[in-house]
């Protein structure tokens, strides 16, 4: 049983806001100054916002006037200038931290981003049903509404607590486009972290289950390609048009075609068509925004590939052009045992926690893995912690959302898991 | 030789300013705006706009946000507050009268809307190179722009002419979608038009040539497609999906391959494709807006119902459902050719015209077939006149453009032909 | 009204037998030796056989072992050995040559192969019904056998007539491949050729009716591909086959879709397929024959050229090698309206002959434009003659079929056009 | 070190034998003659034969002029011919059994069909150069000959060594259809088998390697489509045919995209396909011949229920009819431990074996797994062997091969462990 009750309300009260205005991908403005506030009212050692944790090059990003165009909307809603200030041009999110003595340095990692996709109004969906529905049009389909109300949680308590050691909680953005983990990864921050927790809501694992050590993370990457043909009228030239669509249509048929692998699980998705401006012009341009997988990296490049192969070959199908691009990349990792171990035993001890997994497979990717690898490399270990929540949609759908208990045992896991270490290091 | 000079540099300036800002259908504001303020300048007996204009459903209507925008737009633009209030929600047209005493009653139609597509920014493309390219991010890619100057100038140099009887210019929205005919012909300002002249530019006819009679009109239908499925995780639950872009793409892919047919020309286009969200989620939307087409009315229903099912079964095919709208149907038609020979007698006197073609097809597809029919149905007669034009790109390409001498052509060979009509009724 | 009766029973016997014993193209010895049976019955002047009567390449010829075997069937049929010695290696078809005094030279074109297709076995198919079905698994689907019948019914009657002049009537092979016609046309026999027919029995009109000069004939073209990939096990090593029945799908699907021109009627047709060898190996080849028309020779290779762009990137696409055969090309071409004239004149008076059209369009390919050609060429008037026939199943179907009447119909309109040609020479 | 030395090249020849006169599935007659007539050289003490050893319905049976076209073969070639009497219409293979006093009743099953591919012609491909390439048309590509010569041998070193037992060799036809276990399982001659022992050569482990227990094998089932459309000229009625071809590229395209599911590997192979009959006749018929896996029994039902779903679409599509059948099923299976143990440890004094892996999933399906489960079923043990073979070409093409040194070291395992079980019982 933990032995410190934590003040649930304020934290829920707290993801209602974030789930109430979600930003996509390197557009968190609101997002970031709504977290600084909450850190800055516990009060921490050391703040970093924008363009100070994040190094190297953001891949993902939007265009310049989409940026400006959340930017705007953050400033409207009310969002601190100050804060806002450090994060133009799209630098978004923040590290904060504690140092409170003699100690291991840990990490904690969140994850910020909103998808860019409508949430359900039905009255079954309780956002819908109590008022914090999506008011931007965008949705926190994946749960890190909540995994920021549990960073804030784990710093609160921690601070209040007697751990001794120095506590960083990475509050990152863009891991939805794979694109904000290797920025921050070598923003510095996180070179002297000895521990580092990453974690996730959901999974498909209930209220009260805890995953110690989830591993099996699928290494992915985007793969876009841009078609551009001739356009033509449809009806009184149809020979004279190159047709991107017939190009991208081809393409996608042959995407999901692309051979099983016998060493593993492979994945290929074309997630976003667009394509033509109106019935009767022969489309001259076309977009595909997809992604492959691999449960390994060879596997994940064997998809990249021939996804390669085949976009190419539609458009010579159909004479067009096509410019491919597979940024966002992230590599596929696993949980350390040994940290996942600590994990697990005070997980025992948290009032409504009724079951625990040592190692589960994510059969899914995450860019979280930039950041374990970099803290693996330099002989730190981390672990990536799954929260069970009963979650009624699946993940990304529009009914997706949490059991807000989960949010109170995600932060006594983990804050109790802070503070075992200085006494059990692995 | 025509014996009247048109005075040309205002019909320039005005197609011009309508280039620049252009309407897509349903949507024409600022359009309507401006030609009425021509008509009103020139002095007519009878002016109608708007809701006058127009009677029964309103086909391939954008949703009321899409046109309020466009109507808050044309506000800003400082259009004519009074004609808009005429024109709101969409209502969209003019007919402008002149009576002028005993003799025949003659129309002219002329139609107003743009295509929603990008205008090129090339040096080479006089709007961009001489600073009147499009302003609203939709284009005059097929002469509208063109049709309604000569529109105003045929009906300034009637009035300033000897001709005895009645004409009737109606200026015709959407008919990029083919909405607007069908209205129009109801609105009742057609039934007593005896002699129907309706206009085209360019159609691969050079500046100097004029077609008496086009006719091989195709009719058309549109063909929606809208495929809902259901999202998922495209890394962790690949299965769970039910994956509307790939419906949509074997829909595409099948839709271009319907039979041709032995009795005569059909066409098929996808012209505009969207779908999804997000490159990780599993599509749980997809969009097709595209268009058949037939040398004649059963042609195109073989078409419009073999298209229906390839779209059902690529829903089918996987796990989807699909909602298809056919709207925005127009026969095939046949112009007069008692009514083309006055236009051919009377082209060969008018400067600059050095080639005449009796009859030409059009292969493609117009919503004028409901004026003409409408007129023929009543015992007049109807011609569908082609005014060639260099154009340096084809129809509905960023690089339409005319050669704006052959404005000054197609108002001097359509006023003789009204001019003449009263002596030489056919 | 004709003033002589033609001998029918025998000539539907002869039908019936030919219909009985189909070979499909290069391969018509049996019915190469029978027609050479009724010609040496009947007594000529001249008669050429096999190798003399075909000079230069012949294309689409199966291979070696598939002749062989066609051809020890026909020895095992009783066919006369001293003809198919001279057939040996696919050299089939025949030239009869009629010398009867002063006169002009003409020439008949029958041609003789069927389709490699099963004949239906329903009890409503008269060949069925009767005993004259097929016993060789290939058909005459597209009357043939009856084009023979009628070639040898006027060869008898000119030679029993009061005709002046020559006769030559060519026995063609391979029309269906679109192999037989340009080797007959460069044998030397057609050069002094100044009036040529061809016939064609049904094309969709009823018996009693008469074309008297077929035009709109679609150029065409084979296109044969083979994809070779790679074999590999289904189940244990997916990923390492390259998949040549992928490819041959992917070309299918596209080649269907190559965009429909503003220029004319175009057709593409896949009408074979062979892939793989077992349901658990990825398949290392398959094979499309298929082919391209066009209303004219440009349409036919605006066609082609796509229909290789499509099958090379249907092969790039699934990694695959693709060797592409385009042989079989016949040209598109016109009947002489004066030489039609003479066959819609004496058609009048031809007993059961009820509708006569000057004109038609085939809508369909037809080697026989080589050898009208030819003759144009060298300043000799052609008409490909159109004679009809009730046909239940349409043409190429299993259960297409001939009203007899017609053959009487046909030898009666092409003998008296030739008896008439001495004395009306257009 | 094993204690015994086996006599090599008997075996050898009549692997090469084998090799030379392949025989597919249900039509194994003069291999199952040849097998026979070894068994009787050996001398067992009973010997069952044909229709003796096959219980219930013969899956993926061949139709009746297929199967006495292989029996005639066999009988032209030789084959004894009262062996071949009991083996009339396609009842194939055979068990073999010694009776060598108490001990446990020992089954080992070997499979003898070959796969209906062509054979490598190349100088580097052994069986070309040394004179053994097959002379049927068909390929052992998958070791069966070996298989046959590993039975074989075992049946002889047993009978002379001082084995304590019963032992009965199943010579299991048809299993590269998955058609010939279920019904020897169901023959009886299993239900007393205590330890069964299958095998597979090669797996793509090299010479001197053995697996203990093969385990993972895909459950799998055949999915068979037969489309059926509607004939028609593709010049001249292009729109009267409803095309079968196009309705099964349709079909394979959207096969090979069925998602991958997030519980384990699944596979898809369209293996065989045939359609048409000309190049100008749109195809009235075309067959697919497929298969689906599935790491679990209902993994392969997931596949098997999109399969048909896509199949059934792909035919509505082009306005088609078809039929699928889906016989073939075999399902997962697991080796026992315990039984593998006693491979693992004998096998260490195999001379030539230098590596042993008690464990590896195969990735592949057999129907070996349906004799298992029947023993398995009733209390016994049963472990699927692999023994490792340096093959220059992948299972299932045209250049796979075995090293023959790898029969001595199969027929050496399988013996000592099959003596050893009387005193090792697991």
């Amino acid at each position: 049983m933990s032995e410190r009750a934590v003040s649930v309300d304020p934290l829920i009260e707290l993801r209602r806001d974030l789930h109430r205005y979600p930003e996509p991908a390197w557009r968190e403005f609101a997002t970031t100054a709504r977290v600084v506030k909450e850190v800055e009212r516990i009060g921490v050692d050391e703040l970093y916002v924008g363009r100070e944790v994040l190094a190297g090059e953001r891949e993902a990003l939007p265009d310049a006037e989409e940026i400006e165009m959340w930017f705007k909307r953050a400033q409207d809603a009310g969002a601190d200038e100050e804060t806002l200030a450090k994060l133009e041009g799209g630098y978004t999110g923040a590290v904060a931290v504690l140092k409170q003595g003699e100690g291991p340095t840990v990490g904690l990692r969140v994850d910020i981003d909103a998808l860019p996709r409508a949430e359900s109004e039905s009255p079954d969906h309780t956002p819908a049903a109590e008022g914090f529905r999506s008011e931007t049009g965008a949705m926190h389909a994946c749960g890190h509404d909540a995994h920021m109300a549990i960073g804030i949680g784990v710093l609160e308590a921690v601070k209040e607590s007697d751990f001794s050691g120095t506590l960083k909680v990475f509050f990152q953005p863009a891991e939805e486009v794979i694109g904000g983990a290797r920025p921050m990864a070598e923003s510095g921050h996180l070179d002297d972290v000895e521990y580092l927790f990453a974690i996730h809501i959901g999974l498909d694992h209930p209220t009260g289950e805890v995953v110690a050590g989830v591993g099996g993370f699928l290494a992915v990457s985007h793969v876009h390609a841009t078609f551009e043909g001739e356009a033509a009228h449809a009806g009184g030239q149809p020979n004279e048009g190159r047709n991107a669509i017939q190009a991208a249509a081809a393409a996608i048929q042959n995407l999901y075609g692309i051979p099983r692998h016998k060493d593993g699980a492979t994945r290929v998705n074309a997630g976003v068509i667009r394509g033509g401006t109106a019935a009767n012009i022969i489309a001259e341009e076309a977009t595909i925004e997809g992604e492959v997988r691999g449960e390994t990296t060879e596997l994940m490049e064997y998809m990249r590939e021939h996804a390669g192969r085949v976009i190419t070959a539609a458009a010579d199908m159909h004479d067009c052009t096509v410019e491919i691009e597979t940024g966002g990349v992230a590599p596929s990792a696993e949980s350390d045992a040994a940290l996942a171990e600590v994990i697990a035993e005070v997980a025992r001890d948290v009032e409504g926690v009724d079951s625990i997994l040592d190692h589960d497979a994510l059969g899914g990717s995450e860019d979280a893995t930039f950041l374990m690898q970099h803290v693996q490399d330099r002989g730190g270990l981390a672990t990536y912690v799954g929260i069970g929540t009963d979650h009624p949609g699946g993940h990304h759908t529009a009914t997706f959302d949490v059991d807000e208990e989960s949010i109170r045992i995600g932060v006594e896991v983990l804050t109790d898991a802070i503070r075992a270490l200085p006494q059990r290091r692995p």
